[in-house]
C-alpha cells in the first residue's frame, strides 16, 4: 500500500546522506500520505545503505502500524506530535546535523543573522527547553514532540519550519517529506554561517526586521517574485 | 541570440556548484555581452542540476527582458548597478558562500591578513552598511547594488573585485563571468583563512603595506611577472 | 591461518579511512579471534593503498608475534593492554582524528552535551594524566594503555568504549573490530558537535543525568527498543 | 632531459591537489635531481588540470633556465635558498594551506601540541618576522628564503623540516619532492587540530620533551622502530 508515498518517503531519507545530514542511522524522515492520512517512516536503526523503498513503515495517526515488517522508527511519536501541530505539515525530518546540533548542545536558538536565514525562516529557530525527568520518564518521544509544540506557543510553524530541542538535535518539517528535508539542510547552513558569525564578532547584531520580512516575502508572501511562476 | 555568451554564463554557473560555493540555488552569474551590451544571467530559482545553457536569459542593460522563457534572477537589478559601476566590468557573481557570509553578517570586512588575499585583493574587502528601511522598500535589489556603489567611493573595483553586503552575502566581478567566479571562490577561500587567523590571535595584524603592494602588482601591475607571457 | 578474522581486520582498517579519520598510517585497528584467543592487528607503517588481508599480523595476547611477514603495529602493546582490560573487549581502533585529537592535546575529556553522545557514551569520554618520564623510558606503548586503565577504575569500559591519552589521540573498542570503528567515528563526530558548542557557548551545560540515561538505555539497555529485535 | 625527476615532480605537484592543499594555482613543488644539481620546478601559474610532466622548467642552483618552453614558478629563487639552507633537502614545497596560512597570518609558529606533531617535526614549526620594505623590494622570493634561513639559525632543518612565512604561507622540504609534499600535509592537519586545540581551551599545554623525543625518536633515531625494517 501507498507505494507512491513509500518512494518518496525513502527517497527523502536518502537526501539526508546526500546533503551530509546524518552519520550511520541518525536521522529519519517521514511523510504524510494525503488520502488516507496515515504517516509512512524510516524503519528503526536501519542502515542507509541497504534501505529499500518498501521497508518503509505505515503508521496510523495514533502510532499504531498499519504495514510493515519492521520497526517503525524509534522518533515516530514525536513525527506524530508534530503533525498534530499544524494541518499544514506533510513531512517532518529528524537529525543530529553537526552545527545545528552544537546550537542544540548549547541551549540556544539560532539568530536570524543573515538574508540566508530569511529566506526560510520568519526569524529565529528556537530552541526548546529541556524535558523533566518526568517527561523523559512518562513518553519520552511523545513529550520532545509535546516541548517543541510548547516553544510554538505564538509561533506560527509554517512560517518557521524547524525547532533544535535541547541537549538532543533538530527537528524540521514542511509541506511534504522533501521540503522538510530541505529544510532540514536549510537548517545546518545557517548555522554553521551563525557558529562563524560569532567567531568573527561575538556580539553580531540580528539582520534588520524590515529585510527579514523582505525576504521572507519576496520568496514566501501572496507577491512573491523570486522563481518561476 | 548570443549563444556563446550563454555558454559561457552557464558553465560559470555551474563553476560555482563545482567550487562549493552556493547550495541548492543560492547564487547567481552574470555576463556581459561585449558587442551588444547586453547582461546574460541565470533565471530565477532553477536548479542547478537541471540548468540547461539555453535557460539563460538576456536583460538590456536597462533590465528588460530580451529574450528568454525564464525570469531572470531576482536579484538582476544588483547585477546591473554593478555593471554600471564600472566599464571594465564583464561579469557578476553573488552567493551566500559559507565564510563570507559569516563575514558580512558580523558587519565586517575582510582584513587583508596575508598574500593569498594580496594576490587578488588589493586591500580589504570591504563590508557595506545596512539598507535603510526606505531603501529595502523602493527597489531593494537596485538599492543594494547601491550601497555597494557608495561603499566603492574612492575605491578602484577593479583592484578590490568583490564586496560583502552586511547581513546578507558577496558580490564579485571580473572582465568576464569566468574572472568572476574565480574572485568569488578567493573570497571565500580568504574568508576562511581570515576566520580562523582570528581564532588562533584574535588581534593579529594586516600585511604590511609594502608586502600586499608587492603581491598584487607582481600579478597585477604594469611589470608582473607571475604566471606565463 | 585465521582467515576470516584477517579479513574483517583488514576492511575495519580500511573503513577507517572511509570515515575520514585517519591520514596516511596514523591509525590501526586490531580484532580478537575468540577461539584461540589470538589477536590480529595492522602492520606497522604500511600504507593504506597498498594494504592486503595477507598482511595483518597474528600475535598471542602476551604479544610474541605468530604469523605475519611484517612487523605488528607499534602500537601492538597498547592494544594487548586494552584487550586486558575487560573480556568484553574484541576489537581495539587507535586514531589521531583531527576533533578528538585537539581534545586530548587540550587534556580534556569531551563532555555529553547532548543525546547523539548519550547513544553510545555512558558519560563523558576521559582524558588520561599524561605518562611519566618513567612510563615513556621503559614501555610507553604498553604504559599508554595502563594509564588508560588507571583512568578507567570505576568506569565501565564497555558504557564508555572509549579514551583520549593526553597529547596523543583516541583509542576506541567494541566487542569486535566492527564496532571498535565506529566507535572511533562517533567520537570524531561528538568531539567536533562539542568543539562548536563550545564555540557558540563557552560554559554548555551537559546533558541531564536523566536524559543520558534514557538514551544510552533505550540503545543499549535489557529493555532496549531502538533498532530491529 | 631529467625525464624521471621531471615525472616524480609533477607528480608531487598533482599530489598538492589531491590532498587538497591548493586552491587553483597556489603552490608548487620542486625536486633536485642528485647527479646533475639541477633543479626541477613546476612552471608558474599554470593549472594543474592541464599541466603535463614535460612541462616542469630545469634550472641551475643558481636560478638559470637549463631547459623548459615556460617560465619557472615566480618562487623559484625561494626553493633554490631552501636548497642551499641543507644539503639533505632534495624536495621544496611551498603551499597556502588554509589552517597553516591561518597560523603563518596570525604570526605565529605551531605549537607542538601532541604526538601527531611529534611524529614528524621535532619541536614548533616556527614562523618567519616580516620581511622589511628593503628586503621585498630587493629580491623579494630570495629574501623570503633568506628569512626562513635566518629563523632556523641554531635550528636542524631536517628534524624540522617546514616553516611558516609571516602573512604568507607554508614552505616544506624533505629528503625527495614526495616526502616534502607528504611534510606538507602533515603542516596542514597539526595546524587543524592546534586551531582546535585552542577553541577547547585557549592555554593549552604543549607536549612533553620527553614524549617528543620519544615519538620523534620512534620513527627517526638510530632505534627507530616503526614501521617496517
Amino acid at each position: 500500500m501507498l507505494e507512491k508515498c513509500k518512494q518518496k518517503v525513502w527517497q527523502a531519507n536518502l537526501d539526508l546522506v546526500r546533503h551530509h545530514l546524518v552519520l550511520f542511522t541518525w536521522g529519519n524522515v517521514s511523510g504524510r500520505d494525503e488520502k488516507s492520512g496515515y504517516i509512512v517512516i524510516k524503519p528503526s536503526g536501519v542502515p542507509y545503505e541497504t534501505l529499500q523503498w518498501e521497508d518503509m513503515v505505515v503508521v496510523s495517526p495514533d502510532g499504531e502500524v498499519v504495514e510493515g515488517r519492521y520497526r517503525p522508527s524509534s522518533d515516530t511519536p514525536t513525527h506524530l506530535e508534530l503533525y498534530r501541530m499544524h494541518v499544514g505539515i506533510g513531512g517532518v525530518v529528524h537529525t543530529h546535523s553537526t552545527y545545528a546540533t552544537a546550537y542544540a548542545q548549547a541551549g540556544e536558538g539560532i539568530p536570524a543573522y543573515g538574508t540566508t536565514h530569511a529566506d526560510y525562516f520568519h526569524g529565529e529557530i528556537p530552541c526548546t527547553r529541556s524535558l523533566t525527568e518526568q517527561e523523559v520518564r512518562d513518553a519520552y518521544e511523545r513529550n520532545t514532540g509535546a516541548v517543541i509544540r510548547e516553544r510554538f506557543t505564538g509561533l506560527d510553524p509554517l512560517a518557521v519550519p524547524a525547532c533544535l530541542v535541547r541537549h538532543h538535535g533538530v527537528f524540521a518539517w514542511g509541506k511534504d517529506c522533501a521540503e522538510a528535508v530541505y529544510h532540514a539542510a536549510v537548517v545546518e547552513e545557517v548555522a554553521k554561517m551563525s557558529a562563524f558569525t560569532r567567531l568573527i564578532r561575538r556580539d553580531a547584531e540580528q539582520v534588520e526586521p524590515y529585510v527579514l520580512e523582505k525576504h521572507y516575502q519576496r520568496k514566501h508572501g501572496a507577491n512573491a517574485y523570486y522563481g518561476q511562476k
